[in-house]
């Protein structure tokens, strides 16, 4: 439990788009820009970056320097964070750092991704395991599509079972002006009839490649009413790791990582799951949403296919997810992902999803994915 | 001015080598082990890791949770954090805020790089701005070389009059046991005579290439006594950043974010520069010294290479520098760079320094550089 508490005070996105006209340090400046614009202020003590991929896609380091720069706050504190494919909930944790230990009053966590620039695979393949996983040709969705195999043989349910979370987020995505899926229908035929892309896996499990950045501005909550008429508090943010390895776990089906930091999230914060009005889960692949709904409790293991077939999922069901469209819908730039999230718990507990709003939205739970859940990273917010 | 006062109580440090028969990850995980051994724990609740090259040299991301699982800290939280060459420190700073915040009680801060597996230089050039500099032909050493080149011009001093920059650290290094030419002697002679590898840079003024690990434990002030005899506390972390590019600086060399994070931590630790006991700066090149020396106001602009001829810098001199070699003979292993030095300012500030020790070591002062000065992040630690 921090010692000094924290809110939302400024969210900015920007629209995701398969390819951005954009370079990468523009996607972050005019997002850190939009949501210092949303909180009426345009300095900030601190700015933290995430970003996974511009090593290899842009060749560029020292991101949060240059992000900083180009968005005109000269001299601020930058620097990024990186927990693979969760990075960027590690920058929401670190700007939160920043604030609840004093050492910030007014933070800036951004995230910015631009994977069209390049071939994406190669480097997300490194958040496996280089000298054990990799040589022997491991990949991210080869590692997804091995626990849903796996999850269809011990709990025998066939990979259809699982279309209504593409279904569900795309439906979401409809309403959201800043979704990459923004003008497309999709039924569970089109999800049954999609390629298959890493069997069992079809290409309407897994979310898109895209460009995208989005950022939040945080203050302390006794500071909170200076800067908006609606603050949303962030109850507590935690981070956990797995095995590293998928093959070193006791059952990869499993994700400790996730189910420990919420468990620590829900001590912190004081609330319980069946608090949660809704839950924007990493459903980089519809078998993490799955397993992330287990691991957190929302159903027993061998269940979670279960709360999509019955659409508990949606927007008026037990534990809406992917309300805004998710990581499927909305699209997926990674080192933005956890920043879209936010935003979109933002918007839904101040009231303003429009059609897509949750009833009596008052908890808001965000998990972020790294890797195969070797490190899951988990902030409740409220209202 | 954090709200809760944070303390090192554990240091651990692996010799410096040019190339470690240990991987990345064994090397990480043996410094975190050695500074929680060093601080009586088996298990910490956060571990913060800097690494600036291994997406290149090791095909690998997701450091901090790979270090954590080859650790034997199941479950921890885990991050990595990055500013380019001033990574370590980003390291320290980020396991500072898990303490400073009430989130973590006990921190691990880790740096490690393995830079002798594959070329460095590729990659090393990413902290430069990858579409306006680096197409120009920049690198690292060739912008130092351009504030070295500029800096004999306006000041009209010669090269040689920085000699003793690398003659100090080499002294230094001789003591320090983790240090990589501890077995080296060297004389201004043998800088003046050594290869101009960038005029007006000769190989004697730059940092080697290496190996190497160092961690700190970072616990809360108030509970440090109960894991050492001997805390040192952090009484001030500070980062700023200056324009990106070289190019856009009033004065390339007035290093603005370096005089900027000092100015910070000063006035937060309730210090000014006149009771810094010792600097550990970041000699990466001797001209950075030296631009350092006058940035926290050591000197006056372009006299900075005065320090160094009349070894003011010396062990008994008025503010010794690089007083366990620096990264010059010490080495520059970038990602554990400031680890090493944070480990090697608590020896000095706890009076274990031997033949090299500081008379009345009181405060220490951290300086850790990004890319040309585009990030600093100052430390002042406190006995």
């Amino acid at each position: 439990m921090s010692i000094r508490p924290v809110s939302v005070v400024g969210i900015g996105q920007l629209e995701v788009e398969k390819a951005s006209a954009k370079s990468l340090r523009d996607l972050g400046a005019a997002a850190a820009r939009r949501a210092m614009a949303d909180a009426g202020v345009d300095r900030a003590d601190a700015l933290f970056a995430g970003n996974m991929l511009s090593d290899e896609l842009q060749g560029q380091k020292q991101i949060a320097a240059l992000i900083a720069d180009q968005a005109g706050l000269y001299g601020i504190e930058a620097l990024e964070v990186r927990a693979a494919t969760a990075t960027g909930a590690a920058a929401l944790r670190m700007a939160y750092f920043a604030v609840a230990s004093g050492e910030a009053d007014l933070a800036v966590a951004v995230g910015a991704e631009k994977m069209s620039e390049g071939i994406a695979t190669p480097a997300l393949t490194k958040a496996l395991d280089a000298e054990e996983e990799v040589p022997a040709g491991a990949t991210l969705i080869g590692q997804n599509a091995a626990l849903m195999r796996l999850y269809g043989q011990r709990h025998r349910v066939r990979g259809d079972a699982f279309a209504n979370f593409a279904v569900n987020a795309h439906r979401n995505a409809r309403q959201n002006p800043y979704a990459l899926y923004r003008h497309k229908r999709v039924t569970a035929r089109d999800v049954h009839s999609s390629r298959p892309v890493h069997p069992p896996l079809r290409l309407m499990d897994c979310a898109p490649i895209c460009d995208g950045a989005a950022a939040v501005v945080l203050a302390p909550r006794e500071e909170a009413r200076a800067y908006t008429d609606r603050p949303v508090h962030i109850l507590a943010s935690s981070v956990a790791t797995d095995r590293f390895r998928l093959q070193d776990r006791r059952d990869p089906l499993c994700l400790e990582a996730a189910a420990l930091s919420a468990q620590a999230a829900f001590r912190r914060a004081n609330v319980n799951r069946n608090d949660v009005s809704l839950f924007e889960a990493h459903d980089a692949f519809s078998i993490m949403a799955c397993l992330l709904l287990e691991a957190v409790g929302f159903a027993r293991p061998g269940q979670g296919w279960r709360l999509a077939e019955e659409n508990a999922i949606g927007l008026r069901g037990r534990i809406p997810i992917s309300t805004m469209g998710g990581l499927k819908a909305r699209g997926h730039p990674i080192g933005a992902t956890a920043l879209y999230q936010t935003c979109e718990i933002v918007v839904q507990l101040t009231g303003r999803a429009g059609k897509n709003q949750v009833r009596n939205a008052t908890v808001g739970l965000l998990q972020s994915v790294g890797g195969a859940a070797s490190t899951v990273i988990t902030h409740v917010f409220g209202a």
